[in-house]
């Protein structure tokens, strides 16, 4: 946390290597094993992302109000789904990149991180998955517990108005995505030993802190594939299909800003863009890498 | 989490060393201290972990509830499991492996990272010392707070159907052998550095998060040596004994299915096993590594 | 944890290599673009930080008391505290080093590893930010929801004095800004392995544990930029701005505290500047290095 | 986690190093800052280490229960102690070994890590650090919060025998002193990437879970120097100066068998004692390491 930022600026040379942005279509990855390999591995860590996080949410607190201060709370639920994303992005990160989200398949596919087309199986392989998860914890759990069931969909609270609910879950998303740029960001990787070493603990502990403050205001979803999945399925109340938008429209603004905020300023685009401002010499002879 | 995968995938050479499956009878362990000091290590971690969990699970609530919020309540007990896993796994990691859990020891069997003679030698002394701690704790502890024993042991709430049981005992013990087989993937640590590093870390938040979705449904076993122990001694209902099967089975299958998972989907074993397909051409010229 | 300490102290040569002292003004910074895309970095996490953190505070019990147990109470807002700030310093610690704080900022100006220019640019982007963050909060929330607004602001708790109040936040912004000289000190970068990798997460930890501690006396501050947005816009009682002043001057004399004590003690500059003690000879042959 | 304990072992080189004893006596570190430097290390940390701790404890619970949920309770208690050791450990390691605790530092001496002079300099260090922290807690905080008291002090529960409360603080120090052992083996450094790199992070929750399973019953000591300063200044009951003696010889006898354990059983000394029976050629002709 110092200047050594400035220093390593300040050399000509780079030491790390961007990959070329990955093509939009790409059929040969069609013939490969892994791309279905990645698809299978999104859709089973979606379904145990649900599964377990659903089955915290309707036994987070006593049914029947006796012993109300043993169970998790809000605070348990926000480690289920936080505490679930940093060991399956540590699990699958290795064989599909560990999105577990449209809405962070969208980013890498907006920063050209991967095509089209296998862009488009992840995000079925979630919806699929979360689908599934929940469709579990449905007709496994106790019909009685049930009537947690308004803490599993995501709908706007009554108390707050739309667009507050869309800026949340715009403002959610950013934070988890622009955590996300900053971990498997090359140049980061190069330069701080942190960096790749950690990486899936932040993303988790994002999901975490977002949960934390917004779970009282939308349930927090920053997530379609779960908010489909549990709007779909629980339907708690009939805003929840209503709803649903906000959790699709939300999110994939929060990605787009959080991938144009980590390529035009954090990685300097927003100067390439600028030749002619350079050209007249106001930043100096060092360009910026 | 990006297109790394995909450009790894495509190089011919490997950059990493699957060791050869190990012996079924391996008669010369017998003749090494390793193989005594690491059923020792697996004795003394298992407890130390069933004499930690259980202590916190008989006072996670004031026994005559005039302070309730105080105490740690599911979620301490969620953390007791989880962070205690994550220590000892850290300390016994280099020793034995680390297993602490017959399901644990059993899918590195059956996916032959292990004799079966020290597989056994491993859930013996785990079913020892899961016995002893819990006995410890049973014998100190004050009476009156064994009141909270209906806690420790692992029985289906009446709630739920012996099915549900088997069935989140069964993913729940997936998901910790899931999290396991990534951490010890030789391929993994290769290329991911945040996979060594931070390994005994996500296999103890798996054991949280099983514990906060699971404890209201079974009391969260995913253990065979913890279930052993808590139900011989604790015998906090008939069915106590009655649904030992359950905390046996589901986690053996859960262990098997993850294994399998491992092997067969994310480290490509099925297109190995399907040539003819791949002698057809539709998996193109760059053979899934 | 052990002797290593005394023998690499007694290896003549270095392992590491400090910086030079960064130069008070540099205008050539100015000219730079990573220069304003660290004040922009700052910006944008600075109001992340407030904006989730203040929204869990919102939050943090129910307004009408029906179900208390539920909400994440204090422990949550330290999570949020402390957990957004993990995040943000690995999101962030490349790109601008991370301070999102203007006691951080000032403690990295007097050890001389930033320039006063960006410093002050540093401070007037949190201070921005923050403000932003606190806003955000204010006009989106629901008003009933703003009754918790008393935790919103640092003010010292009518049973604590004034003295109490400021040294706590002095207390608590050492351990902090110690916590930060200890992840970024060159040395020990070198040195223990642990040190560069771990580094956002006892940064993390060290908000967490004083928040835990203090968030009854003063509701933590530690920040001035946190204090001055949530003071300024909240305005919970007719103290919050009389208090201001405390949550400037307790930070900044601690985080000059930790710089000193850094620097003087832990770096050895204590002995150095007694070259005349160790002319002596009563420090033998080795020196400290 | 699986078989590659098992190929090192059969390796006949060492790819580690174990430093020499360290002496008994040396009385040349009298001589160097460097000795004086840790034991102020010993000194701020442990004052830092109680003041936070104490803090939250004498606010873990609302004074007149209008609002018991949202104080942080004995989950706030354990993260306290156990964050605090994470972040110190982290920040002092480097500088003093990160000991914080007599009972560690006793182990350290065992275990011919550090010298007798030195062990004596860090046990006053600690003991007047940790005096001095609850010192200013007594003296700042709010009278009526002081109620609190009984949980700051270390004394057997009423419900426990004075045998049960040596035996916790027994179990409860041998964990924390088996992780450090862990973490400060030069073998275990040398071939498992993750020991090195965490080694502060199990230390803090190995002190975080021992809190949530005995603060209902000793109100956890596990550190001679916390529990004399506590006792000293809080007296909460008469029983507090009677007790005393069980959290000296508890913790201190815990960290002797840890240090027993590493040695003679992990580290395979009890082989290299029974040189005769390995002269008879039971063990092989592979020399354990």
């Amino acid at each position: 946390m110092g200047s050594e930022e400035r220093n390593t600026e300040r050399q000509h040379g780079r030491d790390y290597h961007d990959p070329p942005p990955a093509p939009l279509l790409d059929m040969g990855e069609l013939k490969q094993w892994s791309f279905y390999r990645a698809s299978i591995a999104e859709f089973i860590a979606t379904f145990l992302f649900l599964f377990f996080a659903v089955s915290t949410v309707v036994n987070y607190k006593e049914p029947n109000y006796t012993d109300q201060c043993s169970r998790v709370g809000y605070l348990g639920i926000a480690w289920a789904y936080g505490g679930m994303i940093f060991v399956l992005v540590y699990c699958t990160s290795g064989i599909s990149g560990g999105h577990l989200n449209p809405a962070v398949t969208f980013a890498m596919l907006v920063a050209r991180k991967m095509s089209l087309i296998r862009a488009a199986a992840y995000m079925v392989a979630q919806c699929l998955g979360a689908t599934l998860g929940v469709l579990f914890v449905f007709a496994f759990m106790y019909a009685d517990e049930q009537q947690n069931s308004d803490g599993v969909v995501n709908v706007v609270s009554r108390n707050y108005s739309k667009g507050a609910g869309l800026g949340v879950e715009f403002v959610g998303t950013f934070v988890l995505v622009y955590t996300v740029f900053s971990a498997t960001d090359p140049k980061r990787n190069a330069r701080d030993s942190h960096v790749p070493v950690l990486a899936p603990l932040p993303i988790g502990f994002a999901v975490f802190v977002v949960h934390l403050a917004t779970i009282p205001i939308t349930g927090t979803g920053i997530n379609p594939a779960r908010s489909l999945a549990t709007n779909l399925i629980y339907r708690g109340t009939a805003e929840a299909m209503d709803d649903l938008w906000i959790f699709w429209v939300g999110p994939f603004l929060g990605a787009l800003a959080a991938a144009v905020y980590h390529k035009y300023i954090l990685r300097a685009g927003a100067v390439k863009t600028l030749k002619s401002f350079r050209a007249l010499g106001s930043f100096g002879s060092h360009p910026p890498v």
